[in-house]
């Protein structure tokens, strides 16, 4: 049976990048930029001030001086020139007119009151050396610099990058559009109220949905297919001429008598593996299939993810499978699940026969228990996979099949598969003191 | 100057949840849940096979017994009684028929070949004992368990557990309205070509937007909007006549003559406070204003944070004080920015005058340099607040007013801004035996 990292990798080399278009940028939010931005322009485009003051030549000095005009923004200012001895109100941002080579701050000001009434003048207080508080053509991006790396993902500061620079549209690349279907004569909608016997609620498809819906991909429901060998191949026909990228289903992969995922996928392209030696989640099958779909001349690549029925086997490889899956069709440069390493709580118990992904919430400690800053894990109890909520979890301990009892304090790498704020410390009190406090045992 | 941690004391304490309301289980994947959420059955409802296998007696042991029946789902096999030396097929999650107390599961079964042409019976080849390989009624989520608490954040897992329990409206906390507003007379809007002097692009509404739209916020646009008194009120008085829970405008807080955003804001609530002992981003300000709205018989409070111009600075302010009021509207219970900390690549030059936030790219070390898995992060550079280019960074380090150079290797605590892939480690080679080859140094 191949291991986790080796089917990764087959998954990996079998996915290709989506084809990149452009979108207005506000529409770009987490996506893969495609192309480098360039600044068509410096930033800023003038000599701007970087304070409410006074601009002035720098050699002049403390005194009395007439204030000639004022320049906040546009064309203030503008065809003036400042010479020795006089001085130009300006305001944060504002252009600096010619002549002038500092800017003194207001706060570095007095207001001249004389009883000529003479009311536009000022006293300049300090002293400074040309240049202060001007910030020259380009100093925050020059032109033609790069702004945004093909393969970076678009945040809030990208999104400020290219609208400084005036990119309104931006070449990213798309989500993919995935079908998600359940199989499973089991299995009822989650809307049935009263179950009977011999039946569940379908949790899979919501599950995989939210999933999904978290990375943006774009969605289709397939809905709950029965164990019926013919009925799911013709689900299968509708999926394949739908316009997908990526096909997920759970269920049907056991070693049932109605288990039809894999002798039907199989079917249909190349199946990378069905079998995994990892623990929950051996029997996930991954295959490569190529679809000509109609008024289309080429034939478009699908991936089909079958993944195990029980809903902590199906999370757990969503998130080992499938997320790098769709974050490398989605353009990201590293799409192998984050990782951290993490000080065990309190010892847990490792499978005999397979590696085993135990979920566990993380939290990042001041102290971890052996003095240092770092990760702590608490295991989120019972392991079944059919327990959904051992998957009230933020991280996946790797656990290698020891049969063995862990111990507690054990240093293991962990998959993270929640946001930041969920391990992250809140506050830290005082953390502005907190180098100060820290400098004798941070040096060890 | 009050200090950050006090500015967000007061931020907090005036911000109060948003009313929960009830949502389809699909539109709350990023939601926190309001109420407890209880199983109202059992799961499994029934006793279910671990196992593709047989149910059998487990006393029976080894043997060829005859296979009475199949039971895969739904009502097969009910009213069947597996008595001794007999057997019922079972698939994955199908329901026991009374009298088994044990499965087997297929591989430790032989198919029965004898001459008697009797297809249906099997060779059982391992004896287990009662118990083996069924889940109890109740044994994944015990009827009246709590699946969510009130507090939690609804990811894939807990969309998955709602399913599960046949919970389809779920009531959550709202996301806040937010209306953002860019002000200065040097503003153009992005999709301006070529800049005339003076004027610079308007990137701190689309950052803000961007920013906003991560956290699912409803957002109004009002534009931008000159350095004019009279026309800035108007457009006050249109925001706060708008259902908005919160106001972030960018500019207009310095010591300009024509920076209006301060004294307006003030007048219309209580200015809790106007100036913060940070960098970037003293100038900002947090007004609590209530408002009564045409139709409505009740005051609504509306929370403004007039940040500064300076695209870094209107970032940094956004997340140390915008985003936990966004987060505690929303009803988060931990709302402090993440933390983590972290060691330094190398010396960071810290203000001085006030404490830094220090704008930085951290990532998870298996060494972080001193013999410790752990964080270290590299500066983003020249960190004038001016240059938004600083702000493409996944953390914020807090360096207190020391004016010294820190030396590379100190710890600092630092706000993470970016989500988990940014700092984490991507592969590590053979992860799975990583605790094997670690076992010797991590006891340290
Ligand atoms: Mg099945
Ligand atoms: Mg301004």
């Amino acid at each position: 049976m191949i291991s986790a990292d080796e089917a990764l990798d087959l998954v990996l080399r079998a996915t290709t990048r989506l084809a990149a278009h452009e979108v207005p940028i506000i529409d770009s939010v987490g996506f893969i930029v495609a192309e480098d931005v360039v600044a068509p322009d410096p930033h800023p485009s003038y000599r701007a001030s970087v304070k409410d003051g006074y601009a002035v030549v720098a050699s002049d000095g403390p005194g009395v001086y007439p204030v000639i005009t004022k320049s906040r923004a546009g064309s203030d200012g503008v065809g003036v020139v400042v010479e020795s001895c006089t001085v130009v109100y300006v305001t944060t941002g504002g252009p600096i007119p010619e002549g002038a080579d500092a800017v003194i701050q207001v706060e570095d000001t007095k207001p001249y009151s004389s009883t000529s009434n003479h009311s536009s003048m000022v006293e300049i207080l300090t002293k400074v050396s040309p240049g202060t508080d001007i910030r020259a053509v380009g100093c925050d991006i020059k032109k033609g610099a790069t702004v945004l790396k093909a393969g970076e993902k678009i945040g809030s500061s990208e999104i400020g990058l290219l609208a400084t620079v005036g990119v309104t549209h931006v070449k990213v690349y798309p989500k993919p559009s995935i079908a998600v279907l359940s199989t499973g004569d089991e299995l009822v909608n989650p809307d049935t109220k009263f179950l009977n016997r011999g039946h569940i609620r379908d949790s899979n498809r919501s599950m995989l949905f939210a999933a999904c819906m978290q990375e943006k991909c774009n969605l289709v429901d397939f809905g709950i297919v029965p164990d019926n060998e013919k009925h799911l191949n013709s689900v299968l026909d509708e999926v394949f001429s739908s316009p997908i990228d990526v096909l997920i289903t759970s269920g049907g992969v056991s070693m049932g008598d109605r288990d039809f995922v894999k002798p039907l996928l199989e079917k249909r392209g190349t199946m990378h593996f069905s079998k995994v030696n990892i623990k929950p989640g051996k029997p996930i099958t991954f295959t490569e299939i190529s679809v000509q779909r109609k008024n289309e001349n080429f034939a478009r690549k699908c991936l089909a993810f079958g993944l195990p029925g029980n809903p902590a086997s199906c999370l757990v490889c969503f998130h080992l499978f499938v997320l790098p899956a769709i974050r490398h069709l989605s353009g990201w440069l590293n799409t192998h699940p984050p990782r951290i390493l993490t000080r065990l709580a309190q010892p847990v118990k490792s499978d005999s026969h397979r590696p085993e992904f135990h979920r566990a919430v993380v939290r990042f400690e001041v102290d971890n228990g052996y003095g240092h800053p770092g990760f702590v894990a608490e295991s989120t109890g019972f392991q079944m996979s059919s327990r959904l909520l051992s998957m009230k979890a933020n991280a996946l301990l790797e656990l290698p099949r020891t049969a063995s009892i862990i111990p507690a304090g054990s240093l293991v790498p962990a998959v993270l598969i929640s946001d930041t704020p969920s391990f992250s410390l809140g506050r830290i009190e005082n953390s502005m003191n907190f180098l100060s406090s820290s400098l004798d045992s941070s040096s060890q």
